[in-house]
Formats: C-alpha cells, sequence, structure tokens
C-alpha cells in the first residue's frame, strides 16, 4: 500500500501514513488539491505555519506510461493567495512513485531561522540539518546532494529567491543530467518551501519504473500504442523533439498574438526568427548541445534542449515561454542574453515567465532599457544577492509595477501573462481570466484551437466559442495533471479520437480498475471545483476572473482587437 | 446653489455643474463615497483613468460651527483596493466650502508625463502646466504656491511619494502657517492624486466662514451651545489641548494595550513616558513652541502643536498616532528622532501611520535595527530619493513585508494598523478587521469605551460587548465624518445626552430643515452601506474582515490575551 509522507518542520519528524482511502483514486493535481482543501485553512497566511506543500506524483508516474513522470506541487500562493499547482518534470516524481509515496506533506515551521534538508529513501525518511546550504543556488545544492548522496539521486531544492520567501520563486527539481532546471515555477510555491525552511528533498533511490502494474499485459498494450499517437502527431512526434517547445516564436509571431515590450500594443516582433525554436536548435547543435532532450526517462516527446552558453556552462533547457518572456518581452533579440537570464532565474531558483514580465514592468518604469539585455542580467542578478531593487524584481510583476509606478502591468489574480496576447487569442485570455491558478498557459491551452488549428478551430480574434473551449481544455487539462503525464500528450488527444480511451486503458490496466472516459471528465470536473471551493474560501469573487483594464481598452496590431469577451460570459465558464 | 467642480486631467478642463438633487443633502464622506459607487467602477484599477479623488468639505464646514473646518477626500485606495474617505484639517475645507464649491471631482489622466496645478478662486477654476513643480516635497510646493498667489491660500498637495504613486501617500493641505502638514494621510489618496499628475490644487479665496446660513439665530445659539460642550468635557475641554492628542501614550501604556516593536507581545513600553504628550508638550514650550494650537480657524479643541527641531524648522503637529508609530513601534525613545521622521514624511508626502508600521517590518525583518533612529531616519528619507528601498517603504508595511520576507505583519486590507492592540482593545480590533477603510483607529474608536471610559465601559480584555460597541461606533463616525467636524466632537458627544441633539440643530439652522437625531443615525449607516456596496463590487469579502493570524495565536502581555473574537462575531457587524 503507498504511503503519505508527512514532513513537519515544526517537529523536523518525518513520518509515513497510510493513505486515506478517499485519496487512493487521486494523483498529482488530483491529490494536491484536494489534500490542501481538506488541511489548508484558506485564509491562512501562505508563508506561515498553516500551509503546506504537497508534492504528488500522478496516476501513472513510475509506470512505463510514455511521458508520465510529472510531479505536481501545491500550496496556497503566496502570489495569488488562492489554491496552486505547478508540475515539472525531471527525474524525482518517478523515484517518489517507485519508493511507494503518494505523496510528500511538508507542513508546519521551524521557530528557529536554521536551514534544513530531507532525505527520503527505502529505509525511511529524515529532516536533517544543513546550515552549510544557506542562500546557496540551485545547481550547487544539486551538485552537493548528488556528491553526497549519489549521482543517481533526485533533488528537489529551492534557491535563495525561496529562502528569501519572494512571491516569484519555483521550486526546482533536476533532469538525469544533474541540472536543477526543471521548474514547478508557477505561483511562488519556492516561497512556501522556504517558509518551512526546506532547502532540499533528496530522493535518494535508483529506481524509476518500480511501480506495481496489476495487468502489465494490457498496459504494456496500451502503452505501447500511446507511444505510438504520440510519435504519430506532427507537434509531438516532430516539432517539439525538432526544435522544442520554443518552435513556437514563430507560429504565434506570425498568428500576431506575440507579446513585445510589455505587452505593448503590437503582437508581432521583427527579430521573433532570431530567438525562434529554428535558431535556437541550430545554435545548440552547433555549439555541440542537445536538441530532443528528454526531461525524464521515458519520455517520447523530448521537447527540451542543452543550450551551451558562452561562459562554457549548459542552459538546459531553453523553453517557449522563457526565450518569450526574455526575448521579444523585452526586446532583446539575442538567444545568448536570453540563456543567460534563464539559468540565472534557474539558479536563484524562479520562475522564468514571472521573471521576465517582472523585468518587462520594470522595462516600462524606464528603470531600465527596453532591449537592454546587460541592464536586463544585471537587475537579475540582484535577487540572489537580496538587494531592495532584486527583492522588487523577484517578488513578480504586480509587486514590480507597484514599486516603480506602472499601471500597465500583465497579471491576472497577481501573476504574470505567459506569451499569448489575450486580445487576438482570446480563448487563451479566457484561461487567463477564469483559471484559479491566475494567467497560467498550461490551465486551458486554447492556443491549440486558437491558433494551431489543434482539436479544430476557433477564430482567435473573435469572441464566440471561446468561453467553451476554454472550460473544456480547463478541465481536461485538470484531468491530465492528475495523471502524471505531460500536458502535451493533449495535443494528440485533441486530435487523435483513440488518445483518451488509451490513457484510461493505461489507468485501468494498472490499477485493475474499470474508469470510463467519462469517468476521467468528471475527474478533471472535481478538481476544479476543489479549487475553486479553496479560492472562494480564501475570498475570491468573480471581480477576480478578469483581465487587467488596458486589454479591454487598448487595441493590438495587428489584428485591431481588444479583449472583449463580457463579464458575464466569463463568469459563465464554471457556471455549467 | 453650490456647485460641483471637475477637474478632467484628460482635457486639463475644469468645469462646475449644477449639483444633482441627491447629492445635496451630502457633505464629506457621505457625498465622497456616494459620488464614488455612482460614477467610479469598483473593479478599476485605482492608479488609471477611471479613478476619481473626490474632495468635499463637510455639512457644516464654512460656518461658524466650532470645530467643523474637516475636508474629506475619497477615492478608491490603491493601499486597499477598496474605497476610502480620509479627512483633515488644515484651511483648505472653510475656503472651499466658502466658494460654494460642494465638492471637487479630480478625474480622467493626462497621456503625457508632465505635471499640472489647478487654480480654483471666486473668478472661476483653470488646470495649469507646474513642471517646475515636479518631485518637489510638500513644505516647498506650499511655500510656492503661498508666494506666487498669496499668504492666505490654502494648498492641497502632494509629495514625490504621491508621484511615485506609492500606496503610503497621502494628501497634504496646509494651516494657517503654512505648514503642509494636515494629512489625508491613509489608504494612498497622495498616489490617486499622483496617477492624475496633479501636483497641487490652490484654493484661492480669502474667505473662510463664507457658508450661508437660513436661521443665523438659532444656528448661532446651537453652535454656542455646542462650543461649551466641548469645553465642558475633560477631554476635548483639558486633555487635548494641554497635551494634544499625544496625552494617549501614558494613558494607552497603562492599559497595557500599547504596541511596540512591531506588535510584539509586550504591550508597554518602558520608556512611553518619554515619548509621550506631557513630555512633548514640555519640551515644545521649552523651545518657544506651541500647544493648544488650532489646525483650522474656529477648532475650540486646538489639539495641534507646533515642535521646535534641532535643526531649526517646526514640526506642526506631532500627533498621538505619530509618536507611537515612530516611537514605542521602533523602539525609538527620542522625541527629536519621532519630529524628524514626522517631518520626512509630511514633506515626502506620506501617511505617518503606514510609514511607520512599514518601518516597524522592516525592523522586523533585521534590515535595520530596533532603537536605531539614524537608521530609520536614513531609510524613510530614501522614499522621496526613489531608490528600490524607498519605494519598497514607502508602499506601506504589507508591501514591506512581501519584501523583506516578514510574515508578522499588521495589516488589515493591505493597511497598517494604528496604535492600539486589538489583543487587549479588542473592540478596536473589530473596529480594524471590519471597517470597509481597512485598519483605521478613527473610523470606529471603541478606546473610548474600552480605555477612556467616555460613553460606558467595555472590559477591552474581554469578547463580550465588542461587536455592537464597534458597530455603534463606526455608524456614528460615519455620520460626524459628514458633518465636517472634528472626530474628536465624539468624547463629548458619547457622554453628553446634549451632544447629537445640538448637532442637529446647527445643521437644521443652517440648511433650514427638520432632521431628527434619529435621521443623522440613518445618515451614518447609509454611508456605511454605500461603502460596503462598493467593496463588495470591488470584490472584498467577509475573508478580508479578518486581523492577521499572529493575533489570534501570540498572547500579548501584560493581559496574556489573544484576539478571539469569532469570524461569525465579526461577520454580524454590519448584518445589523
Amino acid at each position: 500500500m503507498p504511503k503519505l509522507l508527512r514532513l513537519n518542520m515544526s517537529t523536523l519528524e518525518a513520518k509515513f501514513e497510510d493513505v486515506p482511502e478517499k485519496y487512493l483514486p487521486l494523483g498529482g493535481r488530483a491529490l494536491t488539491s484536494q489534500l490542501l482543501l481538506d488541511e489548508v485553512p484558506p485564509q491562512c497566511h501562505a508563508l506561515r505555519e498553516f500551509n503546506k506543500l504537497v508534492i504528488a506524483p500522478g496516476l501513472l508516474t513510475g509506470t512505463n506510461a510514455p511521458s508520465s513522470g510529472r510531479l505536481s506541487f501545491g500550496g496556497k500562493s503566496p502570489l495569488t493567495g488562492g489554491i496552486k499547482e505547478a508540475n515539472a518534470g525531471g527525474i524525482c516524481s518517478q523515484k517518489i512513485a517507485s519508493l511507494g509515496i503518494k505523496a510528500i506533506v511538508v507542513e508546519g515551521m521551524p521557530d528557529d531561522k536554521k536551514t534544513y534538508i530531507a532525505r527520503v529513501s527505502q529505509s525511511g525518511a529524515e529532516v536533517l540539518a544543513a546550515d552549510e546550504l544557506a542562500g546557496k543556488g540551485t545547481y550547487e545544492v544539486t551538485a552537493l546532494m548528488r556528491e553526497r548522496f549519489g549521482s543517481k539521486v533526485g533533488v528537489i531544492c529551492n534557491g535563495p529567491a525561496g529562502e528569501m520567501m519572494l512571491a516569484g520563486a519555483g521550486v526546482a527539481t533536476n533532469d538525469g543530467d544533474g541540472n536543477s532546471s526543471r521548474y514547478a515555477g508557477r505561483g511562488g510555491l519556492g516561497a512556501v518551501l522556504g517558509s518551512k525552511r526546506l532547502k532540499a528533498i533528496v530522493i535518494d533511490s535508483p529506481t524509476t519504473f518500480g511501480v506495481p502494474v496489476k495487468d502489465k499485459e494490457k498496459f504494456s498494450i496500451a502503452a505501447k500504442k500511446f507511444a505510438k499517437i504520440l510519435l504519430e502527431h506532427p507537434v509531438t512526434g516532430t516539432g517539439l523533439p525538432n526544435f522544442g517547445t520554443n518552435v513556437l516564436m514563430n507560429v504565434i509571431n506570425e498568428a500576431g498574438t506575440l507579446p513585445v515590450r510589455n505587452f505593448s500594443n503590437i503582437g508581432r516582433y521583427e527579430h521573433a526568427n532570431e530567438v525562434g525554436g529554428e535558431a535556437l536548435a541550430a545554435a545548440a547543435k552547433a555549439r555541440g548541445g542537445q536538441v530532443a532532450h528528454a526531461c525524464h526517462p521515458g519520455c517520447v516527446i523530448r521537447c527540451s534542449n542543452a543550450y551551451p552558453m558562452p561562459d562554457g556552462k549548459v542552459c538546459s533547457p531553453v523553453e517557449y515561454e522563457t526565450a518569450w518572456a526574455f526575448g521579444p518581452n523585452l526586446d532583446i533579440k539575442d538567444l545568448d542574453t536570453i540563456a543567460k537570464l534563464n539559468y540565472i532565474c534557474n539558479d536563484t531558483g524562479l520562475d522564468t515567465i514571472e521573471a521576465g514580465v517582472a523585468l518587462g514592468v520594470l522595462m516600462e518604469s524606464g528603470t531600465i532599457a527596453f532591449g537592454d539585455g546587460e541592464a536586463a542580467i544585471s537587475a537579475l542578478s540582484e535577487v540572489a544577492m537580496g538587494t531592495p531593487a532584486g527583492r522588487i524584481l523577484g517578488n513578480g510583476a504586480a509587486f514590480t509595477g507597484k514599486a516603480y509606478g506602472v499601471t500597465r502591468v500583465p497579471t491576472v489574480k497577481g501573476q504574470g501573462l505567459p506569451a499569448y496576447d489575450p486580445r487576438s487569442c482570446k480563448g487563451q485570455g479566457v484561461t487567463y481570466a477564469t483559471s484559479p491558478m491566475g494567467a497560467d498557459h498550461t490551465a486551458g491551452y486554447a492556443v491549440t484551437a486558437n491558433i494551431l488549428k489543434v482539436g479544430g478551430f476557433v477564430d482567435p480574434t473573435k469572441a464566440e466559442g471561446q468561453v467553451e473551449l476554454s472550460r473544456n481544455l480547463q478541465v481536461a487539462t485538470a484531468a491530465i495533471d492528475a495523471t502524471g503525464l505531460c500536458l502535451f500528450v493533449a495535443f494528440p488527444v485533441l486530435d487523435n479520437p483513440e488518445g483518451l480511451p488509451t490513457i484510461v486503458e493505461m489507468i485501468n490496466a494498472q490499477y485493475g480498475i474499470d474508469l470510463t472516459v467519462n469517468d476521467v471528465v468528471a475527474l478533471g470536473q472535481s478538481i476544479l471545483k476543489t479549487e475553486l471551493a479553496f479560492n472562494t474560501a480564501a475570498g475570491f469573487t468573480k471581480a477576480d476572473d478578469r483581465l487587467p483594464e488596458f486589454f479591454y481598452t487598448d487595441k493590438l496590431a495587428p489584428h485591431n482587437t481588444v479583449f472583449d469577451i463580457s463579464d458575464a460570459d466569463l463568469d459563465s465558464v464554471f457556471e455549467k
């Protein structure tokens, strides 16, 4: 029977518990969100003793299901004030699942100012003093943990940003190369980890695919079929492995919905091609780097990459959202500068999207100039130093706006908008506005039908159809986030009628149960209901489900559209 | 007929309008709040074009009613996100009322980055370019305006903090000596003025008591009676004129509810006597300063003072809340340091309470030490310089806490708590939690019955009776804030059954109407209903009507009590 592991940071004890029956059918986001609603007072301070950080592998994680190694992190967000789930790749999730751990719950808070780590292995779990790690970057922490506990360990950790409890801090996990660059980035969960004074959780286990499967044969057939479905789709089989997620740069630019210079009123960037996936892949290869890199064992999509930087270090990966956040969003057209900013975020423990949007707001204030890469690097480097300017930036875009008197700030529920302008990708705008997570592209990726014509087509410049599109995607995403599958499986699943049934087959074979496709949809709806209940109790209302004012008033070229989904339509997203 | 004056900062036009009939019976806070609900979208960005700053004298202002010269400022607060009214003394209110202006509405927003002033006189109103004033402190701005337009003018202005749109910025007005030290401090309304790029409004009129009174004889009798009521009460007749509001320091200390070192767990300060009203009055007198100073003509309470500082400048006044915020709250026991910090706030355009609470939070972070007056002066001086550290502090206590990772932050709805610890002055805690204004001592001053035994006695350490006490005071306060009377009239009004009827007699005589005491109570209730409606539409819920977590968990000496008013009881405040 799988266990819950509680790391009580008030008593510094690690305890295994039986998993309550109600949690057995849940995994990933389904489990983190339910456990938070059950155990965390929604109105509590996100950075004090009553909040918890819940870490849960998905339902399929630790099996041979392709691309199923995501790890969900959940907590009350210090950035949004609401519930948060952010998931990441890397090697930890499969190891945790293989240890028979359904979830790790970090709770309580020490009353001293010391620094701790936790070690989890087959022989148990313990909390250890680790003051020597205080203030260190994630690369060094991960290297030290691999040195101490062996090169196969998984390391969940935060950087100085999380220790300083800055709301832009993410939680890092490592890939197979030992890079601490797989991020549960959004919503400031690194600050929650920091509030617990837990610098790292070392998953000291060599086992990746150790989760028991009830019907091995049935599972194997379904898993192979699913791998085929993934490999045959043009996005997951060709685009992503060849050019990584940054294959989107030229596509989104072409569509005229690329945010440029802090979501100014143009939707195209003349230098997009210079920072896009094709250019990135060519440069990475030319320097002996890597494309088609897998963030966790068993991923068949392999959208990650390894980009060698001029200083000899490697940034892995450079993703689309990051390339956009530090590229067009800042008017920076140089991949090396983008990779450097990315690397600083990884090491400091910062969400790249939030950091990029915050830098855009800082540039809007005139404090540093758009396009000035050196100034951006210098500003971002201050976060780890803990200077006042660094603390402002590290607290995210909304915070930076308030500090510097900028009112054109692209955030929802306090979280920075990702790389699609909602004025001409309106389905995405509905997701930004209404997701219980705050502005989040992954929560309901309407770019599919709006731009990529995956799963049909809904004109991105029109209001019609966007609410339904976003609603369906938010439900489907929540369900996928419970499985541990990478969200990118959604591309073939939306186009291929065999996709979802095959996922259900894998789950059924693993657990010896008999779910239907409808059950999985119901799971997605139930997750959202849980999250919305938390947020309502935390004090959220429909007033929080709105985009910033300027998206409604300022037209975006080239389509010359504003965001015009009515409040009533936004309010209807979760009324069905 | 009185007029509304609209200063449209988009078009740079000043226009007089007839007052709509529904606004005729309203003044002060009643008018600012109703006009905001009618004209400002509650979900708008507080620092963009759709917010408005409404400036309204009270119903009795500009007559001979004693102590009736308060001026209400209203807007959506950039600090709380809700509706805000903050009122101030000084000479402007009576001049505005005497010009026949019921309210000034500052609206719109220029699309350039220029600086403007407005001039209002008997011959009209105009918006003028004033780039030469950009960045200047309020003392210099006020001096320049008096130089340019004459020494009798009233000047409403903001300092650099408001121009930078920092959420701790207040709006300054001047007293008869020309000091820009009368503050509508709370809630960041200086930032709203800054967002409109209006540096100052010059009220260029010599007339103070020019408001027509229908029944002069009846009015004169009532006004004299009211003056007598004020002068015969020990608080308004003796305590306040002799020692100013800082007479409270030793009283609150004795009661064991004085917040010390950022609301730590002790309720008494061993050096309270050194920074209290008695010491302050003695020092002011010894240096040739002044006590029993009136902030506006016709005030019979005269609680203001003028405190000569060692550098030759005069800080006028040093109030209790300020002496506490920079004194016990920071463990600073030196009146000269307190006066210096006060003066810096006045000049920079900062609310002293918010600045003091923010400094307390900064000290809690260890960035500067408790008790280090020089460091506090240096930190506060950075606000006007616009350094990152200064911008953090200038944005208030909640912002400072987030920046420096401090989670023990005494704020409600984002606004810093004033000088009474809610754990042993629980009626005040109910007001902090539930007032639509955020934590505000003036919104329902339960210190009266809790500590001063004015208007009865309700044991401050017990939960019983606090909800009713706070509710009644909040209603009465809203009504008083509509009249233009200084809130301190509440002391005699609570003790003397003749008080409230006499106020009603003055209003009736002035307007030739026939209100009853019940009508005035109904007005107070109606104002609160208006404000709560705005806040609900802005997205506030009961979850916002709570004190910070630590007041519920950490006991305060010497009474060893926590704040234990239940959520249900807090929620019942406005259900009756």
